[in-house]
């Protein structure tokens, strides 16, 4: 269960800026990516007062801050950028729904990143906030990624078209590899749903009930976080600001139709673990009846035989057939009729 | 379940002012806070003609009422603040949806509190009326609340945004304050829900299932509650009337904002809830799978060989094998191969 | 199930008048109430035709007809009040959804009202049709209510608003009595409902299931006409005629409010009731788990013991141990050895 | 499971005339009803030339066409009434959904018109096509229908509506009359499902699972053809066309009423449906539990006392208790405390 | 399980042209079919360069390439048909949904067309992208098809409708064909579904529940690429461009009303696939019950009969009984009385 909600008092004022997430890394990072048609560099600022020279220039500015447990770092870019304090509180609020909002000078978007540990395969979403200015971006992380690495290394060659574009280009740039990263994460999903699959068809164990429910909690997650950033980007696209260029347009429009093939696989997901659950749960009463049929067939066949040796194991001193010399014989008769007759009843129902 | 009616008889004229809820209170009481930029008063009002007066004051009061059986002491009220006979039912009728109207002067919110006993884990509704008007709130309430504590602290400090606002600020200080009470309430109902879930998957109880159940119905209560409260809010920052100022309206984003975050939230809760369930059942099911094997295969192992040892326990004169020396020994090997017989069908079969 | 249809041939011309439901009332019972701010008159009337007087006054005139069976009645205040014959159809055709139309010179209301017996709790659906003149006001009843006895009273009071207000504000204070019905009717079916509860998690009883199915058809059928009968209210609401006056519409609003808190219980019925049913059901599965385990327990227990004590009743003549003189101690310690281990097993298991 | 598809070959033109029914009549038969205020006409016709005739006619003409194997005779039909090729092949493909369409010089109908078989209680299906022009009505059936024969009476009745109006009239007729017979039909699978209920309340047998899924397939083909339907008259009621009058409207109006009366209908006959499934399963479930309850009660009691039989049946030397001569009664005594205790047990867990 | 996802790295820049789908052919095929009213001209191609020429021709020409996994020559198309680098990606990538775009100077359409194998039953997904052109129409499959061919001799006929017709209408064709081919696919659908349901109602095996679950798998993967491309049509029919000629319309409504009728007809399979699992777990249940009752009347007959043999078997010195001569018999009775008392009380149950 994701919690809503950690340690914000009741009625306190808004705009006071709390981090509710935990402390995941010991010390923030901070960090510049500064590029243009022709050139491009890199640093790791100590402190955010360099970012007021970065805003004044013409190129492209990515700023990254990675780590949110330092409230005051927040504020400070918070004053250099010139944002609201009910953004930033939402920045610092890390359990939050994916959003899009026009701040006027800059547009905000706050989506969910989701790690996945191979070894476990547990999901842990990370908030990432994104303010896109008219020559900065900036980002805020909770933990350091390795997502967006690729996008880096495109940012290093001169060639690519990233270089020559705006800050609305390198934000769909970062919404692109998010995406992909959850087509990546879906891919996993499928992966998991066809072994457990497999499974229950060939031989199901006790625990893959809670693999069921496991994977189906991991897929609404996922699908909890997809829906709203539909609606985020499809606000962006229909943004009538100077932020957002021509020229992006067709890229969003790609970005919006990955988004819904995101969307629709992981329906797609969310049925096939239902129908999945409903195999399972179908394939056991069918045991169940299995296992039903062999205790009645061994309780029918032999109750009545035990009995009948029952009666021929009484000590009464006048029970006739006890001195009959053929008598013995002919019970196993009787025996062999009795179950022939139960075996035939049990054929007949088709139960064999 | 909530009870919608509880004495109200059919057929009776509209405005008829009758309280519909429970006396959870000895005496109603009256107070009023004054303030404004520069003062800050609060007073216990023995009756409600000195309210009179603060209606005509340019600062903002805020007027509450608690306890609503002394139905004069809400007419009363109702003529010195001018509110129509229809809202006034509705105030004193206290199992109301939640909801909005604009009534021209003032408008009128009513929504829902929900007390929560720690220990039972029950949960309580309240209902809440408040009329904003240009310079006046009232706020009606059943039982004393410690809920707005801290915001009648913030309205202490004279450095606070909210004394530099009006009233429709104040009126979003506490919708916020109601809001965050869910969320509050939200994050308990998740842990419950999470022990609930370690207790199923470990070792499942046989009240658990009322537990499920019990926290179901809270789950749906709440979400009762907030879908029209969305809707009230919606309908609140729509508003085009003097009493809203446009520098309140980023507040009320905020605030659709964090609703939107419970509805969501409580939709989880009850997916998620509705999980638990089909797990408990899932997890019965297995077992119960689970004792039927046991059952079967010590029926399936035990019926036969006790009805061999039966046969030889017949007192027929003439059973040859009796006189076999070797017979004894023989029949052991009998028990032993019957038994393997068995095991080694219910191994082939993956019961073990 | 409520039929929709009795016998009304295939293909007859529209407008054919047939009266569809039962005779509920030996002979049918026109009376009109006739009142103004200053005068107030009851009467039965033999015949429909000194209603042409009444259609001619200023005053507001209500008149009532109960029991539909006498089609040629019907007929002739359809002529009196030129009404439509398709419209007359409808109201003789007892099967009808509840609905609004208007036919210009004046409006048609359809709608159910509910009898519910207090000892065998069946409700029993009555079509009440209701016609809103400019001066007149026409009902038709299949049998005579009481449920209106409390609005004739209001009418008889000099001082009472009703008594300056024209036909729609009747129109209206009979369908909120009509609503506040509904609203008893709900109360009496949370009533129930708890009833249930409290046996379901007490000791259910073998017919508890048929109760709670018995109260969802009731609770269905509730929901039926209530919906339609919102819908009939709103297209009232938005009635552009002289007819429905400005100060009427406050009421109606307040009509709708309790109109959707009544959808808003009627649905919490409903699903309260499936959460009943669910945990009936589960309650059930928890005890053929517990049902099972017993019989597991004792078949186990004693079944290898059995055959024990089978073995050593065998007749053979050579069997050693029957010799031995501390056999049958030996014997008895192996019973407790086995025994203690099958409870030590099932102790493990968590069984009890 | 109604067929979609019989033997139209993929990639074929379109517009190319295959008739995708069964063959179930021997030879068409074409007729026409020619009438007007003044007169009326049956004719047999051999052949579609004399249509050419009728349509020059003022007078409203009804051709009928009964049969529709013979592909060139509706194609005929077709250059006579200039009919585009794709409406033909829609009128051939009887596995159409209901819709409507607006071909300019007249618009079509396509319906689904139910034979209910009284024996089997099957449904069968038949598509009804048909296109009312300016002054001619045509109409295609697969079988010889009875259920418009009321209607061919009204036609010939000369004081009736319908003598006096249009092709529009006469197409709501046909339309009425096709309504009615879902209302009777829907009318036969109410009664059929509270005698289901009935059987399943007091003695449910074995087969009434199968009949319960039959009306439930029923109910499902009946609502698949209902809701175009709807939506085809409610184009027809916006037609914007000189081939509606004005004065057909209230009578559309009506038709519609009376479509969604039945749709309502049908949705509740779903319900009930699956309330009832509900309710056997139910039963079936707690039957279960009670037959578990008894052979737990037999077993719990007979298997330890056997034990104890079995015990003093060993055939040891040494077994003291053999020899007491109070031991028999003391054991009876035993017997007696083991069963007492043990249906105490049961008592006390409510069993019965 | 469908992937969405094969290879594509995360962050790669978008544009990047990598093949997504499995290699299933050894080298590509491009063909090209030109046609006008007097003309019709079938070539395969060895390079895309030819093609240049047949752009600049007025006649329509379809160019055809099976086999995308050589990414330059789709690459090399693109750049002669002036294709975006976005398009070629979806293009390439063979997971997409369906879907449409107005790219200006052509319009995409990509699909799904499903390949199903008569032994195994299994559906494969083939994904086409269809470019149409203001004189030229491009296809990529990824396997050849056949389903085309009746088209393609359609083309070689002079006097079809298609030779004297633009792109559009070929586009038309193309995708008339391939909504015959799901018709078809459902066709089969359907069959296997009654062929099910009469297995599951005469003779249910224990493999059924997998083919049901199979069948429903199928019918959600068709599902799933219908309504996207109910979308792209309807979007397709309100283009707004030179491409779409306005006697294509009629023909484009009739294929809607084919999908629609598809998407219908899938609906009815979900559902009665649906019912069809219900109706098995019914089934299943009700005979679990039967075989409970079976050794419940089993158990319940011959255990107490066997404990009462079993005393008799004790060797207890003192039992008087033992030596009465009629004791015997009196047993005999005593057994008759006890098994007739619990038949007779089953009878009563109803069990048989």
């Amino acid at each position: 269960m994701k919690k809503v909600f950690r340690n914000k008092p009741i009625g306190i004022a808004p705009g006071t800026l709390l981090y509710t997430g935990e402390k995941r890394l010991d010390k923030p990072i901070l960090s510049s990516i500064d590029y243009g048609p022709a050139h491009h560099g890199v640093e790791i600022l100590s402190s955010p007062q360099p970012c007021r020279e970065l805003i004044a220039r013409d190129s492209v500015s990515w700023i990254n801050l990675t780590g949110l447990h330092q409230v005051e770092l927040v504020q400070q870019l918070g004053e250099i950028f010139n944002i609201n304090a009910l953004v930033l509180e939402d920045i610092l609020n890390t359990q939050h729904l994916p959003k899009f909002e026009d701040c006027d000078a800059a547009v905000l978007f706050i989506f969910t990143l989701f790690h996945r540990d191979d070894q476990t395969r547990q999901i842990t979403p990370e908030q990432i906030s994104m303010l896109i200015g008219p020559t900065w971006l900036l980002t805020f992380q909770e933990v350091p990624e390795d997502v967006f690495d690729q996008l880096r290394l495109r940012l290093q060659r001169a060639s690519g078209r990233i270089r020559h574009r705006g800050t609305d280009y390198l934000g769909y740039a970062i919404l692109d590899t998010v995406v992909d990263s959850y087509l990546h994460l879906i891919a996993g999903l499928e992966e998991d749903l066809e072994r457990l699959e497999e499974t229950v068809f060939s031989n199901p164990k006790a625990d893959d009930l809670q693999k069921i429910h496991a994977h189906k909690r991991q897929v609404l997650v996922l699908r909890r976080s997809l829906r709203p950033l539909q609606i985020a980007v499809e606000e962006f696209r229909q943004l009538d600001s100077e932020l957002l260029h021509d020229e992006t347009q067709p890229f969003l429009r790609d970005l919006a139709d990955h988004l819904s093939r995101a969307v629709d696989a992981v329906d797609a997901l969310r049925d096939a673990n239902a129908g999945l659950l409903e195999l399972y749960l179908s394939l056991a009463n069918q045991k169940l009846n299995e296992t039903m049929k062999i205790l009645t067939i061994m309780a029918s066949l032999f109750i009545p035989l035990t009995f009948i040796a029952g009666i021929y194991g009484m000590n009464f001193e006048f029970m006739p057939e006890l001195k009959w010399p053929w008598a013995y014989p002919a019970l196993w008769l009787v025996f062999l009729v009795v179950a022939s007759g139960m075996l035939w009843f049990f054929k007949r129902k088709k139960w064999f």
